[in-house]
């Protein structure tokens, strides 16, 4: 299991994306592990996305969204079984951790929510943020969703698919452990070539255009504009955290 | 807001969709408008779609269905908020106008139907109608409603995704204002960008087949059996009017 | 109507394959006939699938695949309307049969279950399998469905979209027929094309991969392992039966 844990709202700074794509490739050499649960080690938050004040500089800012790029590759693509177990809200990257994974339990808490609300802090998710939604909610609900920058409240995100199943939060882990366990009763070899056929067209499309998409993502970071939204946004999370 | 109104059934003759693509593009050029409503002054009909039995001659008919293709890719891919108040029903073209939208609302009255029921003509939707339906209802919904010409009382219409919402008729324009401002209090450039980026492969499709498309549906309308089939389907449109 | 006939289980067997292709040929240049409706004449199981325990030598297994690409290219692509009355279990080509229909209506019995259950064997659906279920049931259904290599009981795979509705078993052929009737009641030449504008990205595909798919199934299924594994589970199919 990995625990999230990068108070106050386990942000994916680049030392944290770092961190968790490190620790995943170790599980996914590791002949003895054949499957992840990912949850937050907070309580309220499952992760809050991609902190882009931390965005200063071209050049740190290019690193920090390889990181992402990085370690979407390898989860999204992961040979594990990979179960999301959210305990708390999930915006935007927060919500693509989750997206990525093989199945999705959310606690039954109408508090939390998830989404890629992208374009409510006035950005524009990805190419890739929406074919990994798309394959998980459809063309339509993921169109309205990302225009809107919705952040869907669980039983709302249970209604459109985007998690598999809710339940009360007490029993989230022991749930998780149930589908982790229900998901390794296959044969690994079939279901992760299975998982390869479903999931590789999606995945080449970023290996092929991964240094654009880089180079958009810094030009859309950089105006001042955005940067001052994003501030402000990431300064209203904190407040309600605290 | 813009309001049909070419009696006796809205139809798309190629004076109205000449109009109607004027409008939008001058309304797409004024920067004071965020957004359009679509609806229809005429009582129980939205627009029955293209008015075939107007075409005469190769010359006009290419012209027509030039003009179809012209107000498609302008509403489809609109930068403006564009929300459907389906107020009648909505056959073929009707129906293509109102899934083009960002948001289908329908008055709930099971008389008022929608969908594109091209097949029970004995006609084919062409590939852009198709793929504009698959976006909205998923492949196999629009595999069976296209095959079998469905045209679906709103209800079901509802319970198939094919429109987001069902409001009584005399709600129908409080509630299309209310939607509208939801959509309008996002920033308009990530909503543009991201709606770019659900849309533009359905478009660019239509951009490079255009010729041909409209060779194919010359083709087909011009042949005897289809003309009468139309014919009588018109006939019966204006008489359930009157 | 033609209905399945191959005790024990109506396994696909290059036999009953090649029978099955050549009766719907037949049919498809029987101008006399526009529709099929597929059944089994023995109860309990719809088909089983391939017998994959009949796989014995390159040659033969290679024959017996071609067979199964010829079935389902006929099939999915067949002009006829096609109507699978799911009166029995359905796994794995069972369940492709079915899914490359116009329509599945199966009979209201719990017990009866259908799926592309590959992965619990130890294999992976081919691309056109999964193709063929993704048209279906869309991305995320499929992506689990094959994943977990599924056997859904009747009213689940109702719920998934799976199959289009359930009847009481005794029922089951009248609505066949009643179904039949509704889309028969379409003009031939509109529905064909229709169905082939749906469906054409798919055949394609396999088309232009046949060889390489074939070559593929056979360094599968001549593992010793696989052997195995699905030599236990024929066998637990017929016990299943008597």
């Amino acid at each position: 299991m990995m625990k999230f844990k990068s108070p106050p709202v386990n942000s994916l700074s680049l030392e944290f994306l770092t961190e968790f794509s490190i620790s995943l490739e170790k599980l996914e050499n590791d002949r003895a592990c054949r499957g992840v649960i990912i949850t937050s080690a907070l309580p309220k938050i499952f992760s809050s996305g991609l902190d882009i004040t931390e965005m200063c500089g071209v050049e740190h800012s290019s690193e920090c969204w390889r990181a992402v790029q990085e370690l979407w590759l390898r989860l999204y693509g992961s040979n594990l079984v990979t179960v999301a177990a959210v305990n708390g809200s999930s915006p935007a990257g927060g919500c693509l951790v989750a997206l990525s994974c093989d199945y999705r339990i959310m606690a039954d808490n109408p508090k939390f929510s998830i989404g890629l609300n992208e374009a409510q802090l006035g950005i524009v998710a990805p190419f890739w943020f929406k074919d990994t939604f798309v394959n998980v909610v459809g063309h339509r609900i993921a169109e309205r969703s990302l225009q809107l920058g919705s952040l869907h409240p669980a039983p709302e995100a249970h209604r459109l698919g985007l998690v598999d199943e809710l339940v009360p939060e007490e029993k989230l882990m022991e749930k998780a452990a149930a589908v982790m366990a229900q998901w390794l009763a296959l044969p690994d070899h079939a279901r992760q070539l299975t998982k390869t056929m479903m999931r590789k067209a999606v995945l080449d499309r970023l290996v092929a255009h991964r240094e654009e998409d880089i180079k958009n993502f810094i030009t859309f970071v950089s105006k001042e504009s955005i940067q001052k939204s994003l501030r402000m946004y990431m300064e209203m999370l904190k407040k309600k955290k605290s």
